[in-house]
């Protein structure tokens, strides 16, 4: 396939990546120890949780991290760097340890996502690719999901390609769109590179071909007898479109196969999809289906079944691949701690904005589920290596302190997991089947309540009273300065 | 630096491609000829025009285009297609004529931007590509442009990456924003594979690594001291970070250097950037730079100036790298004839509404200058080979025809170039350099009033009489079927 999907992207990197590393080069620090989190503030859409993934692209970039004599050439050609740091990136030796939540995991704002530990240059190197590949595909998987949800058991394919940002933005959001819970993608090189199913059937452009729509229909018919979709809005839909189509599908009757759908791209959905169900059941075509694909998500798809519309499935496009009404996840990659011999220093980063705030120190996620019902009630985060008791634990908020409450009859499952241990790849990654299959067991853990489309509940992520009074002290001495 | 930028695209194709191709080759239609346009029906943003730009990126995947034994493989396992067509694939050779508009151009809505004829299965094939290529940098050149033009002349500096829609996104995000008259981007590998110049100082995580502000400042000062730019909103602007800033900017120029400047990230930037402009003035530092850069845009940046925002440059990030506020450029390709013996046959696709209703036929596109002041005043697609008159054109509104104004004085410039002609490249693309020169040379040609980033004025694009007759017939057949 002449595809290179292992590009190596280590120069993908913010240029004051470099300027630091210099800096920490020159001013003898590049061996000192530091913690980075990549952590979000606040999910798209206003939703309460997104659901990560990108992790196996991430890999994929730490395991092709190296500078060849072009990329030191290029480097030097920039005049900023001394040669011992250069002569450090030719000899580049990737020694973090890497620990992230795995994909199709549900996560919340403030917990984080990945966390890198290693040398201040390794550390600080990585943060563009970290926050790139885990931003984007979370972004649009989440995306995919809520649209999935909307549509409420109907299949949703991603029809996006022509609309994303760039070849990634098409080929990685398609396979971030199958993780979220579409069937497949009209993208071909995504089932090529990924295994995310390939679907698609006709264009205007093949109804326009042909002098006559029906002789369009017919021919179709003919190549695909037995999967014969047609695109039945090319003149009009309940005038021309409708009535050829079903005309084809009498005659593919009468030869032995049967009709498979009608996809309606244009007009008012509700409406046409309605009097085409209708007349469809008329005529003896109630297994043919109704497919819609004109500007959809979640929004819209939930609106059109609340009004009725016969749909039985969607194909979304540029909504789903930009993530149109919220194309950004904000993921954030922040030092978090500092460490020598062995010990470790919290740093925290204040801002005017309280939300932004960063929380200090090596952590851990634990997630408290309901003994009984199996259902997620609370996430804390910890000070790495805090045990958890067996039963009763007090959380708090941690802005509004006052409001406590003791979680008993739990589960607890920690979130975090080993990627890399000194720069060895310690994870494989699972199949994008059963990261499929993850979203589905996550989600199906959360309350209703929770997942709701628009103002969802809050759930609640706490910090250990150990975190919490680590972050207060430092506040503290940040703001007595 | 083991990156392939010339990867093969050929099956980052939606499917329908494919299973039309091989339709048009069961029915013995894959030698007829068909011309297909590339346009868009309104800019994002709610602007009046948009800059054209990833003809190089279209070039390059029409460069790579064939089937390896992988492929013609993967297609054969989805067991729908002939081993005709599959062989015809595997022996694939572009044969097409493709024109576009350069980049760098202003265009408007409803105007082809790239057009190919060619056989129906080949120009059938490329739709997905020729789409995502223009619609993508196309969208973040114009969104950059308004940016730069909210910043009247101050530096804009492409700061996104870490929140690309995939690499490619970021990648090609920061060419096309260095085009649309950035000075360049946060994204390293884009100076090595572009030439966009890298640029950036240091992050929060710099400052969180010493004990004290004023250390981290200060070993960044020895390490470029004639570069020395300082992020000082790490703990608090103005009780910290500016006086420390101004502390080492004294030692520098005690040592024979000059600081170069300070940034903020976070907080109110026209207050803050107010205070800091003149503390900095009382201080002896009139010449240190400000730089912002907290979730910035064209309409932010209007805002900060309107009020009085000290900034000399800025630094742009999601808002720019997705186009945020309208991340999605809605390209479209149609079919617009078919051609048999040399014989033209314009076809039409029919829409409810009717700003979706395709422009049959193939085109030419002319652009009138007024010859005293260098404007464009209109811009006129006409049936290719159409001649315009030297002098005294006649224009009128294609939806409401009594709207007429004849044109005099005028110069005019047909806009489409003749990139591939029977599938040899005949065109060169031009440097990035020379390309963003002449995005400026575009604005230049532009009206002030079209140019306005809220409500502009519309510009007038019409068809010739022989067009709009063309167009008209075609609906009046469609419409009394």
């Amino acid at each position: 396939m002449k595809f290179t999907d292992q590009n190596n992207y280590t120069l993908l990197a913010d240029f004051y990546e470099f300027t630091m590393g210099n800096g920490y080069f020159e001013n003898g620090m590049q061996d000192e120890i530091v913690h980075f989190d990549m952590f979000f503030r606040a999910a798209p859409d206003d939703a309460s949780y997104v659901i990560l993934s990108g992790l196996e692209q991430l890999i994929e970039y730490l395991e092709n991290l190296s500078f060849d004599d072009e990329d030191i050439a290029f480097l030097r050609s920039k005049g900023m760097f001394s040669e011992e740091f250069l002569d450090y990136l030719a000899n580049f030796e990737f020694a973090c340890d890497v620990r992230a939540i795995p994909e199709g995991t549900v996560v919340f704002p403030s917990e984080p996502l990945v966390t890198v530990r290693g040398p201040a240059i390794q550390a600080q190197l990585v943060e563009t690719m970290v926050l790139l590949t885990i931003n984007h595909q979370t972004l649009i998987t989440t995306k995919a999901n809520r649209i999935c949800k909307a549509a409420g058991g109907r299949a949703v394919t991603e029809f996006g390609s022509r609309r994303a940002q760039g070849y990634s933005g098409a080929n990685l959001g398609a396979r971030a769109a199958y993780i979220g819970g579409c069937n497949g993608s009209a993208n071909t090189l995504a089932e090529q590179l990924y295994g995310v199913p390939a679907l698609g059937t006709m264009a205007h452009s093949w109804v326009q071909m042909f002098d006559e729509e029906i002789d369009a229909f017919r021919a179709y018919a003919k190549v695909y007898p037995d999967s014969c979709f047609l695109l039945i809005d090319t003149y009009d839909v309940l005038d021309q479109g409708l009535p050829n189509a079903i005309q084809v599908f009498k005659e593919l009757r009468e030869s032995g196969h049967e009709g498979r759908g009608i996809r309606i791209d244009s007009g008012d959905i509700a409406y046409l999809s309605k009097q085409c169900r209708k007349i469809l059941d008329d005529a003896g075509f109630p297994d043919v289906t109704i497919m819609a694909s004109n500007s959809l998500d979640e929004y819209v798809i939930e609106d059109l079944l609340k009004q009725g519309a016969q749909v039985d499935s969607f194909g979304v496009g540029e909504r789903l691949i930009t993530s149109k009404s919220h194309p950004v996840f904000g993921g954030v990659y922040k030092l978090v701690a500092t460490e020598a011999d062995g010990v470790i220093k919290p740093t925290i980063k204040i801002s005017e904005n309280v939300t932004k705030i960063t929380t200090p120190g090596v952590k851990d996620i634990y997630r408290f589920y309901d003994k009984d019902q199996g259902k997620a009630i609370a996430d804390v985060l910890t000070v790495k290596g805090e045990e958890i008791p067996d039963d009763g634990y007090e959380i708090f908020h941690p802005l509004f302190t006052w409001k406590r409450k003791t979680l008993k009859n739990y589960e607890v499952r920690s979130l975090l997991e080993d990627i890399y241990i000194g720069g060895k790849l310690v994870y494989e990654s699972p199949s994008l089947e059963a990261i499929r299959e993850k979203v589905q067991r996550e989600l199906n853990s959360l309350w209703d309540e929770v997942k709701r489309l628009n103002t969802p509940q809050e759930y609640i992520v706490d910090l250990s009273p150990e975190l919490w009074k680590m972050k207060d002290e430092l506040l503290k001495k940040h703001n007595s300065n």
